[in-house]
C-alpha cells in the first residue's frame, strides 16, 4: 500500500520547503524536492497544495481518566488540588475505556499521533483498567504508552513535614508492584499495534526507593519507557530536601534512573546543577505549561533546558489540570511563556523549536525517536496534514507561525499513525465521535460539593506553606 | 420586539443560576427566576437549557489593522517587533475594512460585543480610514470605539537614550492631530448606532504633553473615552525616569488624565503607587496576557490591581502580537497566568473574576459602564449565550471552568448587540464570512524579507536595554 502527497509543505533543517512524501505500508519511503516523485498504479494520491505536513506530536504527559475531571476542580495547588482528584476520580471501567478514546481524540485532532498515559487504574482492577485503556487506544488507532500510575507510600507522604490525615487506602508493597507491573508487560506490550506499557511510578514523593529502582529493572530489561513525576511544586523540592538533604534529580541519578529511556514531568522546580544532570544523562523532560499554570506550579526553566542541552518534550498533562487536551493550545503556550523569564529575544523560542519539542522530542520522551518524530524515509508514518486556508489559518502569512501562535481550530485534514490514515477530510475515520460525544454528555456532573468546602488537608498545607 | 430566553444559566451574584430573560427593543426588561416569565404573543421564544448566557465581553483593546499581519512578525520585543509592524502596515482602505470585518467577527465569535481599536490610519487619509473602519464595524452590528492612534514625537523618540534612525515620516504637530480628532468626532462619533470614536495617543512615549493634554480636554468635553498605551515594556519605563524623573502613571496623573473615562493598556511595568494611583482614580487597566508573552513585555501585576481595586479589563492586542483574536483564549490566560505571581492561591483568579473583568471592567474601560457589561433590567442588550452540550464543553461539570479554563470552540449559538441579533444557530447573521474569508485567502504574504535580516533600530536596542 503506497500514498503519495504532492508538493506539500515540510519543514526540511527549520526550513518550510514543498516536497513530495511517499508512504509504504507502516513507513515513510522517501522524501523528496515536489514534482519529482512520479505517481505510480494503485497508489493513493493526495493533493498537498495549500496543506502542511509535520510529524504528529507526542502528548508527553497526561492521566486520560481525568477526562471525566474536566472543569471540575477550582484552581488550586497541586498538593490540595490532588486530593480533590482522589475524591472524584472515576471507579467504572467503561469511563476508562471513553477517557482513553477522548483522550486520544483530542490528541489527534490537535496534531498529535503518540500519547503518554501516565495511568490512573482502579486499585485491584489493575488488569481490568489496563485492559479498558489499551482498547481504547487500539479503538482509535493512536500509538500510545500506557505507564500505570504505582506508589507505595501513603498519599500523605507526599506534603513536607508530613501530614497526619488518616490513610483512606493502604499502599502496596514495592514487590507486589513490581510483580504487577511484570504481568501487566506480559500481556499488553505490544509494540507492533503500537502499545507501550512504561514503567511509571508516581514520583519519589510516593515511591520508595525500592520501588523506584525495580520500575529502572524493568525499564532496563525490556527496554521500556520509565516516566515520572518530577518536581512538580515547590512543596516537592523542599521535600526532597527533608528526605534526601538533596535534590530529588541527583537522587533519581544515584538510583540510576537518569537515562534516555528515562521521561520527567514537570521540573518546575530544577536547578542550575539538575539541568546539568538531565543534559549530560540523555533524560528528558516533560514541559506541561498549561497545567503548571492552572494548578500555580510555577514557571519550569524551559529556555535554560533548552540552551544546556536537555532534551525537552510537550504534554497537556490531565483533563483535571488542563481542561482541554489540545496539543496546539501547549505549543503555544510553551513557545510564548518563557519570554518571561529572559529579557534577551535571542534566546525564545521559536515555532520552529516549539514543533521540535513536541515531534523530536516527544518521540525521545517516549523512548521511540528511532520510529517516530520525524519526517525521514524509513521512520514510522506518524504524520499530520494541516489545512493552511482554513479560517482560523489567515491571511497566509508563516504557516508555522500560525500553527503555533495563532488559535487554529479544526486544520488537521488528514492523520497516519504508522502508516494507517485515521483521519481523512477532517473526520475520524475510526470511532464514532458522536457516540463518544453521547457518553460524556450524559454525565451531568455536581460540582457543589467539591468546591464549597475546606479539604482537611488544607490547615496542614497552609501552615507549612504559606507560614500562616 | 420581545425575545424571552427560558431557563438559561446565568451568572447572578457570582453564582449560576437558571433565570428567564426578556429582552425588549434595544434593552434588557426583565431577568427572572427561571420558569416565572409567561409567553406573550409575537415574542421571540428560546430554550436555554444546556445553555449559558453572560453579557458580552469587551475586546479592551485591538488594532484592527493587524490582521493583515497575523503569523508575519517573529517574535521580538515591542521595540524592535514596531519597527516590522510599521514597515509592513496595510496601506490599502479595503484592507481597513476588512480587518475591522475580521477583527468584529473573531470578536463576537469568541463572546465579545464590544470591541476597543486603537486603529492605525492611514496618513493623510484619516477620514477615509475611519469611514473604512466604521462602515466595517457597521457591517457586522458589533458595539465599536475606534480611537485613531495619533503622537506628534518620532519614532525614534519611543526608545531609551534616543535612536538615531532617520525618520521616515514628520509626524503631525499637537494642534493639527487635534483639530483632526475634532472632525472624527463630528462625522463618525455615533452613540444611537454603537459607533463611537475614542481618544487614542499613542502613548506618553510618543506624544508631547501638549497632545496628552489636548486629547484630555476632548475627552472631558464629549464624555469620550480616553485610551492610551502605557508601561507595556521596561524600555517604557526607563524613558519615563529619563524624560520626566517620576512615573509615567504619575505624570498623566499631573496632567489631569486619570479619570474613570482613561482605559490604558498594558500596563506591564507598573509599581505599587502606581496601582494606588490607578485605583483611586478609577482608571482601567486593560490587561493583554498574550500580546505581552508573545511580545516579551513581561507579566502584568493582575493580583495586585485586583486586589487594590483597579478595574481591571482584557484585551486581545493586536492580531500581529496576538495571532488569534479570541477572547475566551485571552480570558484563559489572564486567568492562569499570574498563579506564577503569587503563592497563596486565596489571591488568584476565578473564571466568574476573568468574566467580570471581561464585562463589567470591559464596560467601564470603553466608558459604557452604564449601558453595556451587565446582566440587568434597563441595561443594553449585549449578550451571548453558549452551548454547554458542544463536544468541546464535555463532561458537563462546571460551565463557568468549562468556558474559562477550556478551550471552547464554536460554542456561541446566539449574540445580541442592543438588542439586535448578530448570531443565530452558530452563523453570523450579518456579514457574509464566507467572502471574508476568500478575501483574506486571497493575500499569500511573503514572509522571507522581514524575517532573515537584523532591523536597523536592533544594535540601538540591544545597546540600551541588554547591555551588550
Amino acid at each position: 500500500m503506497q500514498t503519495l502527497i504532492q508538493s506539500v509543505l515540510a519543514l526540511q533543517h527549520d526550513t518550510l520547503e514543498a516536497v513530495d512524501v511517499l508512504l509504504e505500508n507502516s513507513q515513510i519511503h522517501t522524501v523528496a524536492p515536489a514534482g519529482t516523485l512520479p505517481v505510480v498504479p494503485d497508489q493513493q494520491v493526495m493533493d498537498g497544495q495549500a496543506k502542511l505536513l509535520l510529524p504528529g506530536f507526542v502528548n508527553g504527559h497526561t492521566h486520560s481518566s481525568q477526562v471525566w475531571q474536566r472543569g471540575l476542580i477550582p484552581q488550586l495547588p497541586l498538593e490540595l488540588w490532588l486530593a480533590y482528584v482522589f475524591d472524584s476520580t472515576p471507579r467504572q471501567l467503561d469511563q476508562f475505556y471513553w477517557g482513553a478514546v477522548s483522550t486520544a481524540v483530542d490528541t489527534l485532532l490537535s496534531g498529535g499521533t503518540c500519547l503518554m498515559d501516565h495511568a490512573y487504574v482502579i486499585p485491584g482492577q489493575e488488569m481490568e483498567t489496563v485492559e479498558a485503556l489499551v482498547r481504547g487506544y487500539k479503538a482509535v488507532g493512536i500509538r500510545a504508552v500506557v505507564a500505570p500510575l504505582i506508589q507505595d507510600l501513603p498519599f500523605a507522604s507526599g506534603f513536607p513535614k508530613g501530614c497526619l490525615l488518616p490513610q483512606s487506602a493502604s499502599p502496596r508493597s514495592a514487590a507486589e508492584l513490581l510483580t504487577l507491573m511484570e504481568g501487566l508487560i506480559a500481556e499488553f506490550h505490544d509494540p507492533d499495534n503500537g502499545i507501550y506499557i512504561g514503567l511509571g511510578p508516581t514520583g519519589f514523593h510516593r515511591c520508595s526507593d525500592q520501588l523506584l529502582r525495580g520500575c529502572g529493572e524493568l525499564s532496563d530489561r525490556n527496554n521500556l519507557c520509565y516516566h515520572t513525576h518530577l518536581l512538580e511544586t515547590r512543596a516537592q523540592q523542599r521535600l526532597a530536601q527533608e528526605r534526601y538533604g538533596i535534590s530529588a534529580v541527583q537522587h533519581l541519578q544515584n538510583l540510576g534512573r537518569l537515562t534516555p529511556r528515562t521521561s520527567l514531568a514537570h521540573g518546575v522546580w530544577i536547578d542550575d546543577a539538575d539541568i546539568e544532570l538531565l543534559a549530560s544523562t540523555g533524560s528528558i523532560l516533560v514541559h506541561n505549561p498549561v497545567s503548571n499554570l492552572r494548578l500555580g506550579s510555577g514557571l519550569a526553566p524551559i529556555l535554560k533546558c533548552h540552551r544546556a542541552g536537555v532534551n525537552v518534550a510537550l504534554g497537556c498533562d490531565g483533563a483535571a489540570s488542563n481542561d482541554a487536551q489540545n496539543m496546539l493550545e501547549v505549543l503555544k503556550l510553551g513557545t510564548i511563556l518563557h519570554t518571561v523569564t529572559d529579557e534577551d529575544y535571542e534566546h525564545w523560542l521559536t515555532p520552529e523549536q516549539a514543533v521540535h519539542m513536541a515531534t523530536v522530542g516527544g518521540a525521545k520522551a517516549v523512548n521511540l525517536g528511532d520510529r517516530t518524530g520525524t519526517l525521514a524515509p524509513g521512520m514510522d508514518a506518524d504524520l499530520v496534514l494541516y489545512k493552511l486556508d482554513h479560517p482560523s489559518m489567515l491571511p497566509r502569512t508563516n504557516p508555522l507561525q500560525l500553527l503555533v501562535l495563532g488559535r487554529p481550530t479544526d486544520i488537521v485534514e488528514a492523520a497516519w499513525v504508522q502508516g494507517r490514515q485515521l483521519i481523512n477530510q477532517g473526520e475520524l475515520l475510526t470511532v464514532d465521535t458522536a457516540t463518544l460525544h453521547s457518553v460524556l454528555r450524559r454525565q451531568l456532573i455536581a460540582t457543589e460539593g467539591a468546591q464549597s468546602q475546606h479539604h482537611p488537608v488544607e490547615s496542614h498545607y497552609r501552615d507549612v506553606m504559606l507560614n500562616r
